[in-house]
């Protein structure tokens, strides 16, 4: 008995691998600041959870329709296309356990084994894992450090692009670099897709995860709609990454496909909780905009505190809740072999645990700095003091 | 811009278009008796959602690991294991969004396009619709009617096996049919897996949904441990379809690549469902022996009402929640063209709304029975008795 091939093309989220042995560290009596997983430690709001709750005690503990229940399929319709100008019809919606599913979802919707998608590296590892998975031909597009930022090197993308190119994955507001698109670049990025006739999956996870300037989605560029796929979540913005909220907002014939898929895949997304996410987005926005004013005191301690370390610069993101500094003269510093290595003795020696460039895609060749990614969002601001001072003073006196 | 050609492959669960067609018959003010879904309209037990309530007040609404919460990994190895006298290692559990997702995932991890699997027919529909949609060669096994209830065609299943053959679905206690192996025909089945090397998936969604007799799991006879993934379920033991709770109970080597799958495919499985899993296993058993109660008097009520009516004929199953009829004298008394005309005009003569057995699975050459499924898990003693004795007179009037 074998196990299948496609399992060796296969990938996985190694970050794991960091909570792993920051969990063993731990485990073993040191002080561990957790900087690795982009989870949240704030709670769902309690009339989120209320919501559930009276959903329960209406009896919504059965089945329900694999594209979602028609009332959160309308809430979404109306509250993702009113703060992105569009319009959309419910029957474009598609309920998912997350915004994950979207992902593996829309690459088997729309590329066949052989063909070529775009994707972001460093990008969610999951877009590089799928697209291979499912037969299909990786093609990585990257980003050049600018003066405040990250920008997508759009000659090395257009590059490429070969004649088997079926799609492009766009993630603005970008996991782990945090980069945004100024509307030029976008514009670019849209223009490709037109010129190529690319299908395109807008991972738009942190649209609403800002703290200053607006969003705005691709799809609204002339000719996207039609061509673009939306991944929502309800994971960051409401703080609720455990309940596995999300949906796609689609073209109808892709959003018809994703449907039958859920039927097959899972039945159908946790029934009450569909209910609790009607009760998220038209209820209260109290919550989110406090969340935020949190996020963005962390962020701004651990920007300056990454900042006043020796080796390390980042520029402050305006959305996200990931900083990806540059460790180069930092790795070099310390004495570390590379990256990997520089984070094993980061947190062995001050406890702060932290992802780094090679969690998310495999490097491309020519990359020669290194980067490190903070998530902010699991961690309080004084333990972000407490962890990045100690790690300051590590590097400062290598 | 081209859909995928995997897409022409997918199939689906058909019986949603009789739930669509009996809401529009309700909706047009009509009575409608619904036999149609598997789904139960008995409430989720208290202390089970006291408990989930619980964990999100204890902050589990973050991410958890894709293969599960260890504790409910732990649980479920007890619990499933203590029921079949075996033991399992809680690394063998792989925690899902239900149990739906399991045949996928197992179809993924060990069947290559070309590769054969076999699968009973009529049986649930989304095995035929996975095998084919991954590529492989979709080996239907079917049942012949016995003097109680229904037996595996075994030299009919034998006769399917091909040297391509990696993998058998097993599904005692059936859905559609209600059909339980005899000890015999079960060491047959695990004989032929022995024989000819394969994979088994054995779906033990209705293991505990019994009224007499005890079940026993294939994957403990001699030699099949090994090769036996286990489907279990919360959904229909603990009324908590709508909750998307399941797990595998795998081989070491599958269920290590099923917990990667779930990374890929979902993150994790709600994290306070999970919470809310391990009371539903470890706390009072009461509700479960009180739901079986009400379902076993419904059965009887049903099978008895069936039996009354002229032209339709059914075992009285010691199992599952279904009723599978033999209609085909009644098909003829009533003037129907064929199985699915003969529900259609149920339906808008009586309102009572059942499946028939071309929902589950493409019929098979040399077919010369009609059947039907009533499911009496989501309607009351009363409707069951006033839906069936209408339905009754109807066919006897004709």
């Amino acid at each position: 008995m074998a196990l299948a091939q496609r399992l060796s093309r296969l990938g996985t989220e190694t970050a794991f691998a960091v909570a792993l042995a920051a969990a063993d560290w731990k485990s073993k009596g040191n002080e561990v600041y957790p900087f690795h997983l982009g989870d949240i430690n704030i709670p769902t709001a309690a009339h989120i959870i209320e919501a559930m709750n009276a959903a329960i005690q209406d009896g919504k503990t059965g089945y329900c329709p694999g594209a979602g229940i028609p009332e959160l399929r309308a809430a979404l319709a109306r509250d993702i296309g009113s703060r992105r100008d569009m319009t959309f019809d419910p029957a474009q919606v598609v309920v998912t356990t997350g915004g994950k599913p979207v992902i593996t979802k829309f690459l088997q919707a729309v590329m066949d084994p052989g063909k070529g998608v775009l994707y972001p590296n460093p990008g969610f590892p999951i877009y590089e894992s799928q697209i291979e998975y499912f037969g299909g031909n990786a093609q990585a597009y990257r980003y050049v450090p600018t003066d405040n930022g990250f920008a997508i090197d759009l000659d090395h993308l257009r590059a490429q692009i070969t004649d088997d190119t079926v799609a492009i994955i766009y993630n603005d507001l970008q996991n782990p670099i945090s980069a945004e698109s100024t509307p030029a670049e976008q514009e670019a990025i849209a223009q490709i897709a037109l010129e190529h006739d690319l299908w395109v999956l807008s991972d738009e996870a942190y649209f609403e995860m800002r703290y200053e300037g607006s969003s705005r989605s691709i799809a609204t560029l002339p000719g996207m709609a039609e061509r673009t796929t939306i991944l929502y979540t309800f994971s960051k913005k409401f703080a609720m990454t455990g309940s596995r909220l999300g949906c796609a907002v689609a073209p109808p014939e892709i959003a018809k496909v994703l449907s039958t898929m859920n039927t097959n895949d899972e039945s159908c997304t946790t029934h009450y909780v569909q209910w609790a996410g009607i009760t998220a987005l038209e209820g209260t926005q109290q919550p989110v905009a406090d969340m935020l004013e949190t996020l963005r005191e962390r962020r701004d301690i651990a920007c300056e505190l990454v900042n006043a370390t020796p080796g390390l610069r980042v520029d402050v993101p305006r959305s996200t809740f990931y900083i990806f500094p540059d460790a180069t003269e930092a790795v070099q510093r310390v004495g570390a072999r590379d990256v990997s290595h520089f984070a094993e003795m980061a947190l062995h020696e001050t406890g702060v645990s932290f992802c780094t460039r090679r969690h998310f895609g495999r490097p491309q060749p020519g990359e020669d700095r290194e980067y490190i990614r903070l998530a902010y969002s699991g961690i309080n601001a004084d333990d972000i003091t407490e962890g990045l001072t100690t790690f300051q003073s590590w590097v400062a006196s290598a």
